[in-house]
């Protein structure tokens, strides 16, 4: 007999079924008892009468099962059917009780504990959404830039030359000599603009960054593209929100039953994304406040939390995009704005009054990497490699980089990034 | 106007259109100069009589410019068009001759000079074509398992414990610690049958391989599967064909033109991939060459080429599953032949005489984990995290890995895998 999934109970009422999966939970009532099996499509209920259960009270949890038995309508029941004159044969049995009790409708254990214990905590159907909802966005993320022409790339995350600054930067004994690990794909996505015009990547970035904060992580997946022949960093964005709506309704389409288990609403992707200036929102935030923030070349967190509300307020938008960042606080292939050079052409993406993404155009001329660098006491000499791009020909071109952990835990509301991480890497975490 | 690619143009005749790309090529012939126009399409032939050349002959190869013109049907135009009475605008001017000479056919230098130059020698359309396979069957390979119920994962490449052998593992500084970087995802997949059942990930491994062969990288991209609740390895060999003809038809409907440039044919994926027995290939291997190799724990890669060519002959098949390899020479994770100890339930796959998958079933029993590692003296205890899910019931189960640049290198036919690797990384070169 094929094996059906929990979810497909409902289409076979009348039938004997075959269902596998774990002893999720148990619970006696009466004469009955109530038996929770979980596989990767939900839950399902069989039913078990008086004395038959004898043979299946002594399984302990996530016992590994086959279930046959008849499918019949139940309101009571997930799913709306159930599963009752149950046969059970144990594939794989555990050797102990569970470290995490799975059968809690949300799991007790703290952060920490759940975090070591991710094998197991991982099981529980809450925290497993997140990733069904992690991995629809990727899907999402893929699927509108496959539709718009772009390219997928994979870069090496072994490189010879740090990308950006040298302070976070894990480095790697590599043959005897020294290698770091990419703090992003930047300089081989741009790269690759002068090959495929448009890329995008999905991989893994690592920052060696000394700080325990709740959202920052050692290793994470960056969702990052990059794209030639744009006019401006307006046009960037224009391919920012286009990802953000494929991985906004992919959620929507693959992820329903995870969205609807953690009680989650979409988050709603205006057509246009509004937009406010760096300086305008600085002024905003302090005549609102009245703290001293004009002049500052950042936003603090706090600042973008309340800009966040700002959006919601007067845009009704979870999106918000602050566009003319000074120059000072951008990396060196930053482009300026050709009319106030001491403003980018670059832009954050605040999701719900969070920094989730960074983008804009970068330079494109030889000339101007070699003044940007001897302005900032560069060598040029590490960059060869890179630069011998734009000395052959390269078009305006911009890019952006979405941090997957991010974006799930803002989708799903979570505090601690690390609980969306399927096993995170931090200052002090790096098992399992 | 909007910009037209060079691969819409026959859908244009009689229309003024807009092109933009790179100054592939020019060509004077008596009155006329044929220029050749490269976006991420392809190429375009644009016409310049007489004098009207004279700004254009000026400038670099690799020049990126607009061109407006009048698109008329020619039949010895690439797509059957050609634009005439063109207008130029250089959008971006390079600073010097390219280093790669990217108008000949097919490229003049050696492979060390095309990879120290790769930002450039990639944008020749034999190279890019390569790369555009690479992106489509890893399309294919997602699409084939997405539909299959699997789950996309993303697993920590800074790892604690080594997967493998200690033998040719990257160390990494991590905060003063010891970490590496991960050989494979196989630890993290294993758990996480125990959460989604079915997972896959497309991401880079790392190994510190001290040879310099033309078939090993010191990082790749490696396409993971793992499939829980099977019965044993051939039923994981089934969803392996699955995943190899989801790629092959995706280069098919992805990259068909990239085909068509370097006239490849697809491989042909027989709807049961024939399979042959460890010892009876040792036993063919040796009653056909005379070498003696029954007996031995595992096949040189000369015995995978015959085997290959005894697959095409035998079976009219590019694809062969060897199964029945002995136990010794398999990871500690690897099940036996419960009905012969010494075999085990593995394989791999040839493709074309060379060996381009490993897979088979795993261990599920955390007993049987604990005597394995017993019977290779190796320590339980740096295994701690992993062999959780085993304490915790895990279903029989198996997997495979793919390597994406040897599928890319048989697809295409490159001798040496760094010429279908984007930026290859090996025991000599870091960069670009």
């Amino acid at each position: 007999m094929e094996r059906i999934l929990s979810s497909e109970l409902s289409q076979h009422v009348g039938e004997r079924v075959r269902l596998a999966g774990w002893l999720h939970n148990q619970r006696q009532l009466s004469a009955l008892t109530f038996i929770v099996l979980r596989d990767r499509a939900g839950i399902a209920q069989v039913v078990v009468e008086g004395s038959a259960i004898s043979d299946v009270a002594t399984l302990l949890p996530e016992t590994v099962v086959e279930v046959e038995g008849d499918v019949v309508l139940s309101h009571q029941a997930p799913g709306g059917a159930e599963v009752v004159r149950p046969q059970f044969r144990v594939i794989s049995a555990p050797t102990e009780l569970p470290s995490i009790e799975l059968s809690r409708r949300t799991l007790k254990e703290q952060l920490p504990t759940i975090l070591d214990r991710a094998p197991i905590a991982l099981r529980h159907p809450r925290q497993r959404a997140a990733f069904a909802i992690a991995a629809a966005s990727v899907a999402g993320f893929r699927a509108a830039l496959d539709g718009l022409g772009f390219t997928e790339i994979q870069t090496p995350k072994l490189v010879g030359t740090a990308t950006e600054s040298g302070a976070n930067v894990f480095a790697v004994d590599y043959f005897g000599r020294h290698a770091y690990l990419a703090q992003s794909p930047q300089f081989y996505k741009q790269m690759l603009v002068g090959v495929f015009e448009r890329v995008y990547e999905v991989g893994p970035v690592f920052r060696a960054e000394p700080h325990d904060t709740v959202r920052h992580l050692a290793e994470y997946t960056s969702l990052d593209a990059e794209i030639g022949f744009i006019e401006g960093h307006l046009e960037v964005m224009a391919f920012a929100r286009e990802a953000i709506a494929g991985m906004t309704s992919a959620i929507g389409d693959r992820a329903e039953r995870a969205m609807g288990l953690l009680g989650l609403k979409l988050p709603v992707v205006p057509a246009q994304i509004p937009a406010v200036d760096f300086t305008e929102a600085q002024a905003m935030i302090e005549a609102a406040t009245g703290e001293h923030v004009v002049g500052e070349p950042d936003l603090a967190p706090a600042h973008e939390r309340w800009l966040g509300n700002w959006a919601q307020l007067e845009h009704g938008s979870d999106f918000l995009f602050v566009t003319g960042y000074p120059m000072v606080k951008r990396p060196f292939y930053t482009h300026p704005d050709p009319a106030r050079p001491a403003i980018s052409n670059s832009f954050d993406l605040l999701f719900r009054g969070l920094e989730l993404m960074t983008g804009g155009q970068r330079l494109h001329r030889y000339e101007d990497y070699v003044s940007a660098l001897a302005a900032r006491d560069q060598a040029v000499e590490p960059l060869e490699s890179y630069l011998q791009a734009f000395r052959a020909g390269m078009p305006p071109h911009g890019g952006f980089a979405i941090g997957l952990e991010r974006w799930t835990a803002r989708v799903t509301g979570a505090v601690n990034i690390r609980e969306v991480t399927l096993f995170p890497r931090d200052l002090n975490r790096l098992t399992p």
